[in-house]
């Protein structure tokens, strides 16, 4: 089987020979790339590129790529404009470290520690947040630490900071909302920016509150689910995952909120996954996910 | 094979007995039922159905069939608030007849033509209304009369007055707007209501204008199409039937605008089969789908 | 919100008046029907229906419905060929009793008793029965007996009895093998034929063993899973419920397994959830799913 | 837009630098590099690739590509073992040729031929082959050659002579058997070998005759159809692309060949469409769909 590989994200303005020069770069270090996949988008005329490569036989050590790669790229003249640019290196054997954010509900959760017990999802989870004490068991019973944090107008401020300060503590690369419910301000978004939040709508049908009971007066025969990265406008950051399934007049409310559950765990999971793989990349409002 | 049948749809106030009621009115006059659905809906206390039964053999002429119906329905007590209630009896041998207007494209158009040349559709089509001339030829070719009124803000009332006059002409039943692209009248959907409308959008979202290119911009993984009937409310109608299919970062507006069309075709077709077999009761703005 | 009904599933030649006579048998002692649909199989010439009823207000006493339909059937002849027939009463309070069988695989199992916390499921899991000890630990977190019997083909004989003694002991109305993997006699199935398998392919398509693999060598770019009721006939018994997933030359056979597992806990509950509802009426090999 | 564009495809052993080495081929001949996508298949141990240019700007004329690749191929070592590579090259604007082969069915022949009216395949149908008379109208409305070869076992080696002589004839680049029903010889495929196939099932579920009536026999409750190159082993070719659609119990065997002809030519489509813009790469009994 391939060992640790290093994945490399680049996002930049388009121009001849990228996909030549970054590909020289690894293999004249002698890296033996498994996963190359470009993207050139005609509209923004950018340049979008995720490239893995086995660890074993590079000539660089991990912590000298980077740097390597930063004067290579200086010496070629691969990114004349450097604010337009943004790249990102990470190792398939390092463990992301994520924060549940919920609720009430359980099943996101219970189904996000489910995929990480089962090795799905290659990340630690060490902190569970709420703003409701209901899910406390399922975090003892699985040894997670869960902090209740009240959601309250008055106190939003010491909140967020209460929040921002766990994050820090436990050193948290990735907050995922898994039917969180509330809304964090821009403040909060400000520093910290790496959220993946689940919808429990096929986006933009339904944005904001009680999208089940509004798609049951709609009478739409199908109803979806969204995962997306949480930006300071509520609902519309940057799509990773959709998905749908079908009801009909026989689905009530209740059903519809059934249903969508499913779909809900299955869209937030794919999302999470394809997140920790390096497969997502933002550019604007959109991600391209090198699936 | 079952040769003819009569088919019976009820959207009325709720009671104990309708099943055992309707039912027995058809036994009762030795008709055979090959399908028969029900549905409850709790919210609004209505109960709905649609039962289907051979002709062969039935002890009622045809014509007899609607006022015995009355009749029973009224020494039974069926309906007690009568102004609540509709019903609706159709043969299935019956042969509809359709108009499909168009605007430019002709891929629904086209669809439809061939399925009910192939059998699907339980229709005639006599009449192609379009504001451009250019799906002339294919009118020609199948032997179908088409009318072009151009659309024009300042002689709205007079293209509408042509219109009307030409679906009473031509014994009109049914409008398939195939990708139509133009807002009837509230006074043109007094006179005639039985129109059906393909969207280019997974309803609600992207409703209104340009639904592909706002599905590139907000990035949306899964576009979707829905077949619904028209109302004075813009893409507000009562759902029949919606689809989707998924795209990616690869698919640019002309690749939405590509997939869609197929999308478009099969959830038209559907709907308009549906509706044409007596499967669909509208109800508020919902629809039951007896599929 | 409507409390509890009383459910008929029935089964028989087709013949003039079925749904007539036994809705006015439900009429007739003053029951509210909130659902009913029938289904004639045109092919093999039956009769399915499955009617729900209110027993608030019915004016027979649970325990007296059975005999009282049985009597009522005989003198309407609603049943001339009564070898031919199979009709079921149940009642949506009624709690069923699950024993779930598993192998090494957690996932189906997992799911299944969440969602019977959840409520999704009208089911108590009293019994846990595996091959392996492997999965012990989450049945003691749940509380819920764990009974290891290993199997060995030399000693099946004593090992089936040990487990038929099993499902009497715990008065187990329907087994769920959730990933057993392994096959069950025609003696057994002789004493307890209410038992549910989850596939893991799009049967008929890679019945037996292997499915991922062999899928993964065909080169298939969808994936599926079956839930089915278990007869003689390895893998080739009644379907109630199927799902795809799509997959491409990007997924291995390991990415194959993690995507199907997804599929089998989806269609694995679904089907369960079904029949505990009474909503699957099983006719030859095939099935009739009241969804 | 983008102008006319080169792409080159590649199957070969996998071995360090193959991206680096090919994309500099096209870097230093000045080529701008609008998609590429590269794939190792681990357990082959294959580099699959598919890069596309610009023809505008590129340094070398179209008709030098081809040697001037090899001569570097060989500098570079690019392909040890030559034996075990195939590689491509084609151009965006190059029009294939397609012959449809038909029998009594209809609508994936339509479908292919609005397909290409309007742009969406790029390519010619200049020629018809069927073994019977009935689609002759189609093809005369659409000006396109019409040959029957009535199918014989005994004048087998006869009618295949005529069939490769007229796609001689005619310079067929692609034949499609858009529900051709019979079956080549290998002689015949040793002569000809482009040939996509569509199944109207879930491969490899149904292989062989009457797929519809067995699905339907074992009660499956999703339905499928398969496009594949042909090969000599029946229905056993490499698959391009599948899809599939829900039935239920109210879908007898003529609902669901109906039901089926949308699955068909929907799924035919994309596969002469992905085969036609060089999306396909077969190795062993696989493809990789560059999608």
């Amino acid at each position: 089987m391939v060992g640790p590989t290093a994945i490399l994200l680049v996002c930049c303005p388009d121009q001849r020979g990228l996909v030549a020069k970054i590909a020289h770069f690894i293999y004249s270090h002698n890296g033996n790339i498994i996963h190359a996949d470009h993207h050139t988008d005609g509209v923004a005329d950018l340049f979008l590129t995720r490239i893995e490569w086995e660890v074993a036989g590079f000539a660089l050590g991990r912590s000298h790529i980077a740097e390597a790669f930063e004067t290579y790229a200086q010496e070629q003249g691969l990114f004349p404009r450097p604010e337009e640019v943004r790249w990102h290196l990470d190792f398939s054997d390092r463990v992301s470290r994520l924060a549940i954010w919920v609720s009430r509900q359980d099943h996101c959760l219970l189904d996000l520690i489910w995929r990480q017990r089962a090795g799905e999802l290659r990340a630690d989870i060490p902190l569970i947040i709420s703003n409701h004490d209901q899910n406390r068991a399922i975090a003892e019973q699985f040894k997670i630490d869960f902090h209740t944090i009240p959601v309250n107008p008055d106190h939003r401020v010491e909140a967020e900071a209460q929040q921002l300060k766990l994050l820090q503590t436990y050193n948290i690369d990735l907050v995922i909302l898994a039917k969180y419910m509330q809304i964090l301000s821009p403040d909060f978004l400000g520093q910290f920016s790496q959220i993946i939040n689940i919808h429990h709508s096929f986006l933009p049908a339904f944005a904001g509150a009680n999208p089940y009971q509004r798609a049951y007066v709609r009478g739409v025969k199908i109803i979806g689910a969204t995962a997306h990265y949480v930006t300071q406008n509520l609902d519309q950051g940057p799509i990773i995952e959709q998905d749908v399934v079908r009801v009909s007049h026989r689905d009530d409310v209740t059903d519809l909120v059934r249903k969508g559950k499913d779909l809900e765990r299955m869209v937030l999971a794919r999302a999470v996954r394809l997140h920790l793989h390096n497969r997502v990349l933002v550019y604007g409002n959109r991600t391209v996910v090198f699936a």
